[in-house]
């Protein structure tokens, strides 16, 4: 940590934090610069000395060297993590695709995009039984009996099941339904939650909140794995901008950066990032040729019908063109489609 | 709401949008541009309906002509509300100012602070005993011995008292403790949160996300009042921009545009907005002129010792500075700042 | 267009502004809604008509429902725009990469990255002789001099030769030593150079600028078309955001928006974007894998000796990796890259 | 400047930095931190040093410690710099109002909104006669016909005027006519321009660009400083967020911190940074409590017929309403507003 002094710092000012610093336990160092002096830190600081140095007498700005997650760290990890559902691998070095309804609606629809996804090639099934909706008066979801609706499609397909929880008392119902808990956009800063998802033992899908740094999602992938909760998959699924054309903007720069930062695996989600359906592939391809180690995407077989975010969701018709172009792109890149699921459907595995 | 057709959308297809519209209930009724067809849909709508008229064949945009927010609409309750804690009132036309230290660390710190906020003029006690941080290994509040600590200075001062919750399952405990329930920046869309404090029985300053629009801090006060909780506050506080001079930009045009669509009291933070004591008396007096009811101010004994936001904390000099500026202020705007709290103490009130 | 009337408007006001329309020129269409009236506008509206409109009695918003750009717009052109450039084709269907300096320093190191760009399979060299800066006490660009040092690489290697212009004085200038002329971000909406680069028969690269929506950006490229000049190329190079971990945000949403919305070729820049020559590649190939006709990348002999942006240049090793991965992903793309340039070098063709 | 190492930088790429460091002629000083090294640099650094440092080997990230502007900073020239503009004194301590129609429309309009802002108590009439446009089928000025009349209304009120220039190679015919040269918003990076208005005799008003972080703002303002000019206003007008509800975000933090970092008067601009005209007077109030030193105000005797931002615009009415609760705010804040302009002329001082 550097403190950087004011050019009219008095040398009592300067003094002055020093001695504050070494009272804190840790070393000073001080450079006379052409224009003002600076003081290092030295020793294990924590980010909130920011404040505490800042405020004092003379002090310009203080200026924070090293990162502020470790586990979630590659410089920590420098292997890559490879969190395992089931029968598939996801940061392995295939490409895994989720797809699915944005919420459960009818068994019959998502029964349906379950079969499609599965027949297409993709791995996890997506579906949303708790839904944060910014309207109080929008539907928000079947809960319990969204569940058991993901848990029947699991059973008929094998595929294991990704959905979101967002009450920290809702934790360990879903996660005695489901293969991988999602913390949606909304809740990546929710750290009561975030404790909650880092005791369970289940994988966690982290999504990107939508004015969150790549710091602020390291640090809450921090939150989770400093529970012990190593399995988590992070998911850039756009950040909001000044641009309305499109509902969010695809952060497609995060991708390989979270990749230099961190070991963990990372996928994007275009349906959300975009919000339009006629987007969704190209911005997919785009982030798997980032590095992306996998897509979440919305399927719907009448998105016309579809309770949330119709706009977006891919026909499974098209869902099958995407998974196509994937292979061939994943051919390409030296990272392919992860294989299909096998039919033996994965053990419901119910916590108690 | 108005179905915009593309330029070449063919008879059948802009018939089928009719049918569609008719078939949900809704009238509809087309106009033929010079460029293209218009269809719009009268009746109650519901925002969804954009997504799903928005996947038919042909069509372009939809766009959205009545506001989704009702009971937080000016339009539906032109009276501005006025929110009655102990003996403040916010939103009543005098300028009500809330101070104390961000954490809640020593009973002194707390107790000193909470005298300097009296001995000064303000009004209500905050402080936290629950803490969000972006790490987690930072400190987090002191829980439940912080809010006996609040009260306590709340026994001998008689300043109501505001504090955060952030956990669902807390709401009972902190409303058993304090005067105002606070719903911070990051849990503004924690739709599970908005819904039990929707459900207690004491007001909630609600504080506007950091990349929350306007229409969707609209939307979460609706949470709250849609469970017959009607002493909302809203809180401005800073969004997050591009720029990085200060901690965030505090959207200042909010205060006026939030006063005209709404009959809800609007408090501004330039603490939290500037993250620079120096920033804080022109914002905090620049939110008043713009027409805020009040505002909330960190202040501390000793900044360079508060375990969290030091760098924007006024001292109690500063902070009584601060005050005698307000006062001057409001006399010139017409709305005087509101009355000292007398010495009586507000009954500690607990639930059960 | 579409006036939305306020709930509480009265008869009189609607009346008003149905007479205002009318008087205007225009066809009024009222529309009697649940919960208030609209009134649709007919005819060749103009953008401004929002704001005339917008200011009279009773009026609450009025939205626009035609786009504004018309010669870029695919709706009026639905046929994909190719710019040629000697021998080469932009937009056409192959990938085009232009590489080379930020800065024209030496002769020697623009000679040799134009050859590395030539020997990798590179199209097009680029080169800054003026050059935008922050500060006016940094280097600015050689000017004249820069450009006789790129016609001479181009004389050597064949390569075609994109340079900045800033100054409307300077446009023929430019024009007779460059084969493309680039409009750098910050000029986006400098209308008076649009003005004079649409007058000149040289086609222009027009980069998005950061603060730019996509509308604004096709209504720029529209002020160069209305000219008569209709070898404009778009390029995206990164949007400016709360982000901060890179330099900018790459919007990659953007490409296959502006794909569907225009007909002209949009080009990526992943560069600057990013600002770190690691991120280089993989945004690059995101951009292509998204739609992009072709990359512009800054590539330098001695990245550390570079005049400017440095930090963001590949090495010719690093580039010649590039564009081999390029090769690879055009093939599964469908889209290869193109061929290369010619020994024959391009005409100088000076003006006059 | 601080030069960050990688944690597993080797010790031959700190010696090779420090070497590097030294050959440029600077001094180089190496700190042992806890996790990683880091190398100060001491001299008189330049910002690019951060990109030219930063591609060495081993780098993680170079940190600029002093500031890039020195003419425009507080640090370099602590006394407030007044503008004198005939009568009118900007930044002197009184608050100075400057009003008048978006676009010079006709001269009845022109004359009748200088005669009410005269009447009112303004102080400088602004009025544009070369307008930026969005689109290039609006209305784009008058050009010097549009001077012609604002120096008629000069000469009837005794106003100074404040006009816009666009192109380079109109500066001096501006400067003929204007009292005060107006640098808009998208031009605030045309660093042609800037030097062009840096060598003009004539004072200028600096607007804030829409997505300029203050360090830009400032340096921008440094061009102008260093060509000589001394007679900088800036004005902040709004920035671009994902806020839609308004035109734009006044970054009323900007205000006061600008008055911290520099010597330089500081305007607002409520009408275009609102795009309201019922937001106008909330927000312009809002600046001047945070510290600004004048207003620009958009004034119109007939809103609903302007040629452009008639939505902005007061009335002669409201603009008097304003200025009566400014004199009211201004005796309150001890920055009372500026006397008023007396009758006699200006002398119209054409160059040459």
């Amino acid at each position: 940590m550097i403190v950087v002094m004011k050019t009219d710092a008095t040398e009592a000012q300067i003094l002055d934090v020093q001695k504050h610093i070494r009272e804190l336990g840790f070393k000073d160092h001080r450079i006379h610069g052409e224009e003002r002096n600076v003081v290092a830190v030295l020793g294990h600081v924590y980010p909130e000395l920011v404040d505490e140095l800042g405020v004092l007498e003379g002090v310009d700005t203080v200026v924070r060297i090293s990162k502020p997650f470790k586990l979630a760290s590659r410089e920590v990890n420098p292997y890559d993590t490879v969190v395992r559902v089931g029968p598939v691998e996801i940061g392995g070095g295939s490409i895994v695709v989720m797809g699915g309804p944005c919420s459960v609606d009818s068994e019959d629809n998502v029964l349906e995009a379950a079969r499609a996804v599965k027949a297409a090639g993709g791995h996890i099934l997506r579906g949303g039984a708790f839904k944060p909706r910014t309207s109080p008066y929008a539907f928000r979801g079947h809960g319990e009996r969204g569940l058991h609706i993901l848990a029947a499609a699991r059973q008929e397909t094998g595929l294991p099941v990704i959905t979101e929880v967002m009450d920290p008392r809702d934790v360990e119902l879903v996660a005695s339904y489901a293969d991988i808990l999602q913390i949606g956009a909304r809740n990546m800063q929710n750290f009561v939650l975030l404790d909650e998802v880092g005791k369970a033992k289940k994988p966690v899908l982290l999504k990107r909140g939508i004015s969150a740094s790549v710091e602020e999602w390291l640090l809450a992938a921090e939150y989770i794995l400093s529970h012990g909760n190593r399995d988590v998959i992070l998911c850039e699924r756009g950040i909001r901008t000044f641009e309305t054309a499109t509902r969010f903007t695809f952060d497609v720069n995060a991708i390989p950066l979270v990749k230099q930062l961190s070991h963990l695996p990372v996928i994007g989600d275009p349906s959300h990032a975009t919000g339009k359906w006629s987007l969704v592939q190209p911005v997919g391809l785009a982030a798997l040729a980032a590095g992306a180690d996998g897509l979440i995407i919305e399927v719907h077989p009448n998105p016309d019908q579809a309770l949330s975010d119709g706009a977006q969701s891919l026909t499974p018709k098209n869902f099958a063109k995407l998974i196509g172009n994937i292979r061939t792109l994943g051919n390409a890149l030296g990272r392919p489609l992860a294989p299909p699921v096998e039919d033996e459907p994965v053990a419901v595995r119910r916590i108690g």
